[in-house]
């Protein structure tokens, strides 16, 4: 079953599609649980499901640096070293070791850094990145691309979105003689013969630079493209309307991916541009943090108004959590730190995130998308939460 | 219906039972896991009841500090706040308390301590730890004794024990009064009508001074007796001299339980000494500091050689971990400190501890008792682990 993407409604810019892997299909707009170290923290593969996570993102960073891609490749991969039976999306691991700042450095060859856990030296190079991703054994891979920091100047923008795209260019090299075979006995061949890769488009907020970027990465080739360098601190507004100016300049009959986006506002802004996908820590990360999201809007579990709240999260919520403990008993958990609070309240955010995406889908099919559009924003009014 | 226990085998000096209460039967002999802050730690309840748990305990110090017995009284008592319908117990506050040391004195009147969250001063007398059972609502709530340090002068632990004796019949006092009604329109109705109260024999080490205890409790007369001031740092040999020089001096038609026990090998040297029921920290904590009980004993997942191990923690295990899972990926978890370790852990440790103690009651009915004792010595020999 090699990947597929087919597309099935449209509504305003929003689309629906289906896209085909060796795991199974996705149906899209559709949001990935961060399951950074392999794991979606305080989650099991069952609670997954039992949510309705179909695709799970992994962290090439911090499995290359533990347990190591070699030991996933002989444990037949990362689907089966983690059981989880569906779809894998994995990162090149650029994003992270960028944000390791002073521990690496940037030129042609690819990056050097300094791991966080021991101070060993890595070399992530384009190559690297794919023969990593071919060893995790992931239905979507990443390029390698050099994630800027914000602000930059133009100039620096232009030189970074180029080397991205050399970048792009040894990817998909290396990646066509992965699927090949290398002929070389070092290499192993692709744990999952079905994998795809994605580009990245890159540029910062400037519109040209994006554009150039988008016409470089296209100029390739890929099974799908992404946005990566947003939602790194600027508006809103700004990258909102970096996704509009952006999509259409990419192939209609591709997955588009939003990296790193967002909040449930974000969520129906950039579907309305045509984002087909999402992967984001804020609904596992602020559920540890006691921050949940209902149909009403943020609610912060240790709020003193909640001590003797016997109503759930969210009364029109089926999941575990609101089935079964009031706000009183989960108030009275986190307070007390206790680790079952983040399973619970992990639980509810992603079924929230879930659910909400199946909302989007439905109202997409129906011609309703607008309708429901408006009803996100005024629940979750911009600044109504950091991402 | 009321608490009622019933004798339905015995197997030498093992014995099994049955103990009815108005949450449901428990067969006996039982583990409890131990729910400190009315949570077992990284399990939901639906977790307990996948693993076979049908009773957990509730530690009264800490619900009496956060989130307070008025609170969980009014959010209907500690089953509905905790969303557990099956049976709980309480202990009474005084082992936590005493653990205290510097931060609490004793009299007459009861024990005076400051809260190790935020300093503020208590006390817990013979009849408000009665109280705070009765609004917490627990199925079996203990009699607040005194938990003198060992090693203690003779004099020391002969006094101690005649204070437990004093307080004892303070308590089941007022425990009757309470279920008759006070007449005192500030003390609310017990939320659970159909709470029974134990007592605790204390007297250290000393087979004399545990008869004298013996026989003063018993005297009062409980529904149940239990041992306390055991696995305090005593040797093995002496704990179970020590149950089974005691045990013959309890009512044959009363539960008997042991505090804070133990090693799946204390588990069945004290079944075969008359104990029904048991508590204890030991396989969840341990579960979280990777410390795994398998058929084949002790296995601790940080251990090198579970690096790439594709096998899961015990072949013979029915639980989700062990379904799911290989040592290899939870050693992963756990040296990556996921939470998910510690859940997929806990689930596993509580599972073996009571399949253990089904498999205790099942040779108890087909008189085979001893050939499964034997077979957990030899597993589990002592100092295998530290409890």
């Amino acid at each position: 079953m090699p990947f597929s993407f087919r597309l099935t409604h449209t509504d305003g810019g929003a689309r629906r599609d289906v896209i085909t892997t060796q795991h199974g299909d996705v149906d899209t707009p559709v949001f990935m649980p961060v399951g950074t170290q392999g794991v979606v923290k305080a989650m099991t593969s069952r609670d997954l499901e039992e949510v309705g996570a179909r695709v799970i993102l992994g962290n090439t960073y911090h499995l290359l640096l533990r347990p190591g891609p070699d030991l996933i490749a002989r444990r037949g991969g990362l689907h089966r070293f983690i059981s989880w039976p569906h779809p894998i999306l994995t990162d090149s691991g650029g994003y992270q070791v960028f944000s390791l700042a002073s521990r690496r450095s940037v030129d042609e060859s690819g990056v050097t850094f300094r791991s966080h856990l021991d101070g060993s030296a890595h070399l992530l190079s384009p190559e690297r990145a794919v023969d990593i991703q071919a060893h995790l054994g992931s239905d979507i891979a990443m390029v390698l691309d050099e994630c800027p920091a914000l602000p930059a100047a133009l100039a620096d923008l232009d030189r970074s979105l180029e080397l991205t795209a050399r970048w792009a260019r040894r990817c998909r090299d290396r990646f066509g003689q992965l699927s090949l075979g290398t002929g070389d006995a070092h290499v192993p061949a692709p744990i999952n013969p079905g994998q795809a890769q994605f580009g990245i488009v890159q540029g910062g907020t400037d519109r040209s630079l994006r554009a150039k970027s988008a016409a470089l990465t296209t100029a390739i080739g890929f099974e799908g493209y992404a946005l990566g360098g947003l939602s790194v601190g600027e508006s809103p507004h700004t990258m909102y309307q970096v996704v509009e100016d952006t999509t259409p300049l990419l192939p209609v009959d591709r997955p588009r991916y939003l990296m790193g986006v967002g909040t449930p506002h974000d969520l129906v802004e950039a579907v309305a541009r045509g984002i087909d996908m999402f992967d984001c820590v804020l609904p596992t990360r602020n559920a540890r943090n006691g921050q949940l999201f209902t149909t009403h809007g943020v609610l912060n579990i240790k709020n003193a108004r909640f001590a003797e709240d016997d109503a759930p999260l969210d009364e029109g919520c089926a999941c575990y959590t609101c089935r079964t403990f009031s706000r009183a008993y989960l108030r009275h958990l986190y307070l007390a730190n206790e680790v079952t609070a983040s399973m619970l309240h992990t639980l509810h955010n992603l079924r929230f995130y879930l659910d909400t995406m199946e909302a989007i889908r439905n109202a997409i099919s129906f011609g309703t998308f607008q309708s429901f559009r408006q009803e996100i924003r005024r629940v979750f009014p911009l600044r109504s939460l950091t991402s």
